[in-house]
């Protein structure tokens, strides 16, 4: 017999986790519902058409396909190729984010769906990365997607759900960076060669990992001279307060009608009156995230810099994603937590609450078949208030049955023993403590397991 | 372009239809967790050689198996025929039902859980079904068990769990049936032929569906002569209360150990001291349910009469589940919940609650740029207080924004016009009665959305 195993860059969650894990997506949850965010679930197969070409080249080969069912040898003896032979053989796959499958909901729906339509989505997404530390190849993303709204107050809620949820994680010092795609938009036509604006935002994007003469180096290398490479450095030198970047942002970007329009939807962003943030978002100008996708925003959430984690979130604004299945013109923008790295975080800084470790409260003890009724009886009771109770499944040492309590972690032991049960009482012992005291039955509900 | 689909078989939820599963999932869970089970959440993909034979010939056609990346052109043309093109290109598959990954994991794991395990499990499961009404490529399962256990109180416990479940659903007329194996098992000694309890069960298992006549047929295609037939008929026509059927039973099964053994188990769990029950179990002696997995306990729960949708969760004791993966004598006993016919029974029976429709409570008009942070701030104050609330998203007509919130089922829009603002009011209007009045901003947070 072989020893069992799990596919390479997938887990199992045990309950411990599984516990910490819902804690985050609770939260999560709870402050788009909060915000008139509405949940959506797709399928985790998707028509192979509906993903393929969606990703880049090397996106496509990453994702999971489902081979048909039936008689496929004679379709597999038609490949030329590996790539051949996956579109031959599988007409479905395992999707890949949350966004395509979105804009095709929206696509399918869009007489039925009353527009803004503000969507969230936590599931599992899927990609054949090799996996490494942090990169699995089953995962949650969680998103909060508003489309049908060029309204900039929706970016203004999108990053105050992000001030909010890592308000309430307690997670301090996590900091709110945002840019907007008009604006190193205009950065290219500053260098005059606005073809090459990938080339320049991949490049200064690693500035924190690369340094100043990693970016030099990088951008020689994609086709910039020496004195479009000095005006790129000038202008991701700029520093300041916000409001300060944007005067020297207004100045710099001049001649450009989409830089300042992008330093425009940024200021009004900034300086919104509408409402306040416990970290007040700053501008980072080398920020720039799958670039080709933003046209307005862009976001990004680093954790506390303590942790060395990097970023936790991030989002923008995209003009056309329904464009791709048939329906274009409907603006969105969007923000995705990562909740791995979140929990991470908050292992790492010891910020999971006790009740988000905690399941059963307490465990009867089986003190025997003659007192069994009362203690279940006084168990019931329990349960029915919410308290999550348990009786010990069989009359075994009394020993063994605080054994299992404790390493299933349960705080409190209850005991109806001959004398409880004559007394009409219930003995409660605190297992973190070692301290035991006498409650009345009719009292056990309202005691603080 | 190709107009958007998704895989038949698979099904988008909008956010009303998620809004009532989780109102179905949550209580089941909340009804889990009191009883001190535990979460446990396994990847969607196992490996193919775990899922492999597990489900018999026909259910190894229908696991979705993913096709390997890399370069697998080769591998394809070594295969003779379709199955075995499955197997050389597929190293992995998703998961067919919940019990399988569930045995897996605790062989994996039995070092370090501590048992008795009460674990349950809320997720998608995958089989290539042929797509009909109610039965689907993808949906849930919902299951609880027990591993490391033979006490019968776990018995007693999870059709505890079933009554309350059903009971806080609301949905009366549900009825708790069981059986037991080894009953079953004693009737084919009865007849003399213990070979063919598969194919006396399986017969008899229908006797709902096509009648005597059709139980007689079957039972004589599957080489039982008509002397056997007529001791099953009259076996399965035993009639009364649970106590004068279990009477009976010890009568006719008296030559039969584990017939007796059987009845034993069955009258311990329902003659139980412990705990009564909102619908008492009702013995079924046809009740069989895969009988290949059960060993002891047979459940199943029939939803309402009225309804026609038969079993809504099933269940009962299996002796040698992990044994499939190396490790013996660990008996266990667990139910399962069906999801989708339990939203369907609600639906009919209109049992939904109001809340697990309802999202946003509030929306404020967007009375334009001057009293918009008013309006945001009180908006905000509403979240705080975990009232989800929205603003709209422009300056709109005001009957554009009134019909946005009545297509949307908000029940409640809040204006703060120059007057509200004079006056730090707000008007709020029932959009279902057309009520409107001013409520005092402080006092909004209490008002009764």
């Amino acid at each position: 017999m072989v020893k069992p195993s799990i596919p390479k860059g997938t887990r199992d969650f045990g309950p411990a986790v599984v516990r910490k894990r819902n804690y985050i997506l609770q939260t999560i949850r709870g402050v788009f519902e909060v915000f008139g965010f509405q949940p959506l679930e797709t399928p985790a197969m998707e028509n192979l058409t509906t993903l393929n070409g969606k990703y880049g080249e090397e996106g496509d080969k990453l994702i999971f396909k489902i081979l048909d069912n039936g008689d496929i040898l004679g379709r597999a003896q038609q490949a030329k190729d590996s790539r051949e032979l996956g579109v031959l053989l599988c007409e479905k796959a395992l999707k890949y984010d949350l966004t395509i499958p979105f804009a095709r909901y929206v696509v399918m729906n869009q007489h039925e769906i009353t527009f803004p339509f503000k969507r969230y989505q936590i599931q599992p997404v899927w990609r054949g990365d090799r996996p490494a530390k942090g990169r699995y190849r089953e995962f949650y993303q969680c998103d909060a997607d508003v489309v049908g709204s060029n309204s900039l107050m929706n970016e203004v809620e999108l990053l105050k759900i992000y001030d909010t949820v890592f308000t309430k994680l307690g997670m301090h010092g996590y900091q709110l960076r945002v840019n907007n795609r008009k604006i190193l938009g205009g950065l290219a036509e500053l260098v005059g060669k606005p073809e090459l604006i990938t080339d320049i935002t991949i490049s200064i994007d690693k500035l924190d990992k690369i340094g100043e003469d990693g970016v030099t180096k990088e951008l020689l290398e994609r086709g910039l001279n020496e004195a479009d490479v000095k005006v790129i450095l000038d202008f991701i030198a700029i520093k300041g307060s916000n409001n300060e970047i944007l005067e020297q942002l207004k100045e710099v970007l001049k001649q450009s009608a989409t830089g300042l329009k992008g330093v425009e939807e940024l200021s009004t962003v900034l300086n919104t009156q509408l409402t306040s943030f416990n970290s007040t978002p700053i501008i980072d100008l080398t920020l720039a995230r799958g670039l080709n996708y933003y046209t307005g925003m862009i976001i990004e959430v680093k954790a506390p810099e303590t942790v060395k984690m990097g970023s936790i979130g991030g989002g923008g604004r995209y003009d056309d994603l329904t464009g791709l299945f048939g329906l274009p013109g409907v603006s969105g923008v969007g923000i995705s937590f990562g909740v791995d790295r979140i929990y991470d975080v908050l292992e790492e800084l010891q910020l999971f609450p006790a009740t988000a470790q905690q399941s059963t409260k307490v465990m009867f003890i089986h003190t025997g078949e003659e007192n069994l009724a009362t203690a279940f009886n006084h168990m019931m009771n329990l349960r029915e208030q919410g308290i999550a109770a348990e009786i010990y499944h069989e009359n075994a040492k009394m020993d063994k049955q605080f054994k299992y309590a404790d390493k299933r972690g349960i705080p409190y032991v209850a005991i109806v023993g001959d004398s409880e049960k004559a007394e009409g009482n219930v003995s409660v012992k605190n297992l973190v403590t070692g301290q035991q005291e006498k409650v009345a039955a009719a009292d056990l509900a309202s005691f603080q397991f």
